[in-house]
């Protein structure tokens, strides 16, 4: 693949979108065609799935049904968005991508990091993130921050346990694969974090 | 499980919602108590997803995010509906099952019948089919059936090319498993192929 593929991961309310928002720009100012997309979503068909996952009226859904709509609308957003314009040449930046899958499913939720990586792999076409962004905070910070913004789905009413599940997640899957996921401090104000993220993008720009 | 699963298979208009309403009645009459389901569906949040799956309007919908989103639909299934209906010793009658993603999206979209086992195995729990009545007829007579019943839906609407493939991969599945899956004549009249169908019930009822 020709383009570059760029992940924003974290907590909810680590300030991914606005950090993506940020970044896009910066990209856009140094001459790179960029597409910015979101999981799940991000194309019709994953969008539709989007509302089902996070409708909170379905409080029954099983962790697998949860991670297997994942895994399909991720399929969707590979074949129909993220496939074709890294193939195209475009830096792609993808706000959550497999790595929330990997924590809120295979962690918080206890189905295992390896079922989900498996499950995963029929999804992505083998496609993995050139580089992840984890913007690292407190789980209480994040959802704090959450319900100020908004009226909270599915996934950011779990309880603050599960959040927390969520936050060390993270940490644990940065640990794991330190190349490819660097983590950011997302307490700092957003111009600070911003810098912090350019910071560490420096050796895949061209 | 202490229940009985039973499962209905065959292409389009091969008479399986009919079949399945004269078994559900006989087995009453047996003095079993029976849930009959159907896939992609059988509780609302499988419905919701049998309608992004069934919607014409997804024509851009990839091969992969369908059989996934199945896979989805099932896992809901298991854990909902079929699981505890077999664990509380009832008969369960369900209307499509992991035969026909192996078929649908393994052999006629070509994902391959062994990826699809894998994917399925985190859907079904481990849980497959006590008996399954693969109703056979030619995919010409079947679609042609439909047609004349409602309005066809994104599979329907597959070229005859596609319908024969499914209903070629239903034998050569019958075939790799023929302790299983018991194939019935379904050009036969209904009543007619109703009796074959108990035939083929006899070792496993009680």
């Amino acid at each position: 693949m020709k383009g570059i593929f760029i992940t924003m991961e974290g907590p909810d309310g680590s300030g991914k979108t606005t950090q993506i928002d940020l970044l896009g720009r910066y990209l856009e100012s140094r001459g790179y065609e960029i597409i910015v997309t979101r999981e799940p979503g991000g194309n019709k068909i994953s969008e539709a799935i989007r509302e089902i996952i996070l409708n909170k009226e379905y409080t029954e859904m099983g962790y697998m049904t949860e991670a297997l709509l994942y895994a399909s609308a991720r399929a969707q957003l590979v074949s129909e968005v993220i496939a074709p314009a890294l193939e195209a040449g475009k830096a792609v930046i993808s706000d959550r991508f497999i790595d929330s899958s990997a924590v809120y499913q295979g962690i918080a939720r206890g189905l295992g990091v390896e079922n989900i990586y498996r499950i995963n792999e029929y999804a992505t076409q083998g496609i993995t993130p050139d580089i992840t962004i984890l913007l690292d905070l407190p789980a209480k910070v994040g959802i704090g921050r959450k319900k100020e913004q908004k009226e909270l789905d599915r996934m950011e009413m779990e309880k603050l346990d599960f959040h927390e599940k969520v936050a060390d997640g993270y940490r644990q899957l940065a640990s794991l694969a330190p190349d490819r996921i660097h983590v950011v401090d997302a307490t700092f104000p957003i111009e600070e974090v911003h810098a912090q993220i350019i910071g560490e993008l420096k050796d895949i720009l061209i």
